[in-house]
């Protein structure tokens, strides 16, 4: 880590580089974060998947929000690309903007938060650089895997007739924004479901080593369900059609919104769901269904890819297609 | 590129990404920026070496500096990281937070210092994300090397006996900004070569090249000489001897300063001189002479390792030692 000149005190910097250095101890390429660079020997017959997100004070999360949270955010955004790509993640570099308003014992649990996600994922910390910032702060991860030689999942590869998928539920982490928007309503366990789901992301870090295996395509669902099949759909040249009806909604969703059409049009255009949309040739549901089981990972066959110029159709809940008038979806 | 929710409308981020994608043409694993991830081939035989920076509004540039140096300035911090290791850079990741005052046309011309620095030192853009920042614009880049294995320089590897030398002419970039802060005058071309060297790092990486074949440490000066050789002196667990007298100032710098012990002793505390400094045993002299000569690289022996407790003695021009007081030295 380097230590620009700063309003803060090199004491102060130092603190924080104690701090940061325990997350480097497990990675030798690291040097204890005590060199210019981080070296990281080759895989051999794989290829380097790289992923870097910025998590922003402000636009991703607030200054108020548990660091243990942030920190987990900014780990599992880029973790969930690689997730979608059937890429496993081994090491990250870390670059820090602090305001001066930020105290050592909010670094000391956005730490914390690290350290547990490094021990959940199996990743350490590479490198990285610390700096003061006038404005927001701001947490940039570059994520770093390994996926087997020309087995990495694009986004370009759906074929008509080809089946979509997606893992888990979707709109949750729409439910729990609108929850601490006050946009919406309940409380005990249900409440915590959904705001934990808006907050912590969890990648599908286990399926998505699976992919490669019967995927055609895949996407990490982050702008929407809607719009990040948009991109497939855009990308690999075909019209995906999906069926409201099938969209899995978890139970706590269903109990706050209701499973009407406008419930289902909110959850597959929120953000933030962290779940893999992929399709798969008709013949591999066995396969898929298969990883999905021995993954513990819940999958549910959402759509098609059918004949048709190239974007998204969504068949509503009593069959007729609805328009998607708006263009990227990402503003409703 | 992923473009979250943000107070730019959709229509900015696709002009955005249309200005950013010319840049990852040339890199097959960029996919045109319209996947989850970036995919970088492995290199028989090579390590990997990685370095995240980020460059900051307000910390190392400022809105009203041309964006071309902006960019340059992005580019080259790292880049020197990656020259002061032996390393060859191939791609980098790109994370750009922007505020709203940002205009199109400052990104315009940001892209092209960009694009004209990917030509200089062979480098392409692998991928990256745009953010809106309700803060300080902040670049942060990820640039990804090779070394061959085994062959990374540390700063470790510095030995009793060791000869140190130093790249180019030290103090110029502390110059120009004292020239800027209106600490200093002159003007005509003096002024605008002292200010170049504060603005636009020019990494060494054609020298860099060659630092495996002699060099026993190395390290990037951009925290200021004395304070770099103090982490190579730290982590080698060694005394390093610099000799002022022999610090090689450039004509510009002397004329704005004269060449007393207290323009030294600015010169090689000041930072962002982005030079290498590096040990070498004496019996490799005559190979450092000729990879400098070869390379068109200016090098100066300044000091010695010798016997004593780790750390960095100066030797003023009357020979006697300077106590340095400060620790760190990142502070005057």
């Amino acid at each position: 880590m380097t230590t620009p000149r700063t309003d803060r005190s090199q004491g102060e910097f130092e603190l924080i580089e104690r701090l940061f250095a325990p997350l480097a101890r497990e990675f030798a390429g690291a040097f204890d974060l005590k060199d210019d660079v981080a070296a990281l020997p080759p895989k051999a017959h794989h290829e380097l998947v790289l992923k870097t997100d910025s998590t922003i004070e402000g636009v991703h999360f607030l200054l108020g929000d548990s660091p243990l949270t942030v920190a987990q955010k900014a780990l599992r955004r880029p973790l969930s690309d690689l997730a979608a790509k059937g890429a496993e993640p081994q090491v990250y570099l870390l670059a820090i903007a602090l305001p001066d308003s930020v105290e050592n014992t909010w670094l000391e649990s956005f730490v914390e938060g690290l350290a547990q996600d490094q021990k959940q994922f199996g990743i350490a910390l590479a490198g990285g650089e610390t700096n003061w910032t006038p404005g927001a702060l701001t947490v940039t991860v570059t994520m770093i895997g390994w996926v087997p030689e020309g087995r990495l999942v694009r986004r370009s590869g759906a074929r008509e007739g080809d089946e979509v998928w997606v893992t888990g539920t979707i709109g949750d982490a729409a439910g729990g924004l609108a929850l601490l928007k006050h946009e919406a309503a309940t409380d005990g366990a249900e409440r915590d479901y959904l705001i934990a789901r808006f907050h912590v992301p969890q990648p599908r870090l286990a399926f998505g080593l699976a992919l490669p295996e019967f995927a055609s395509a895949a996407i990490d669902v982050s702008d929407g369900l809607v719009a990040d099949l948009g991109h497939v759909a855009d990308v690999s040249g075909v019209k995906i059609e999906i069926d409201l009806s099938c969209v899995p909604l978890s139970a706590e969703l269903s109990a706050l919104w209701g499973r009407d059409e406008e419930t289902m049009l909110r959850a597959v255009s929120g953000g933030d769901d962290y779940e893999i949309a992929f399709s798969a040739p008709t013949s591999a549901a066995k396969r898929v269904m298969a990883a999905a089981a021995g993954r513990r990972t819940p999958v549910t066959r959402i759509g098609r890819v059918v004949e048709g110029s190239p974007g998204v159709a969504v068949r509503g809940l009593r069959g007729r297609e609805i328009p998607m008038l708006y263009k990227g979806y990402t503003h409703f």
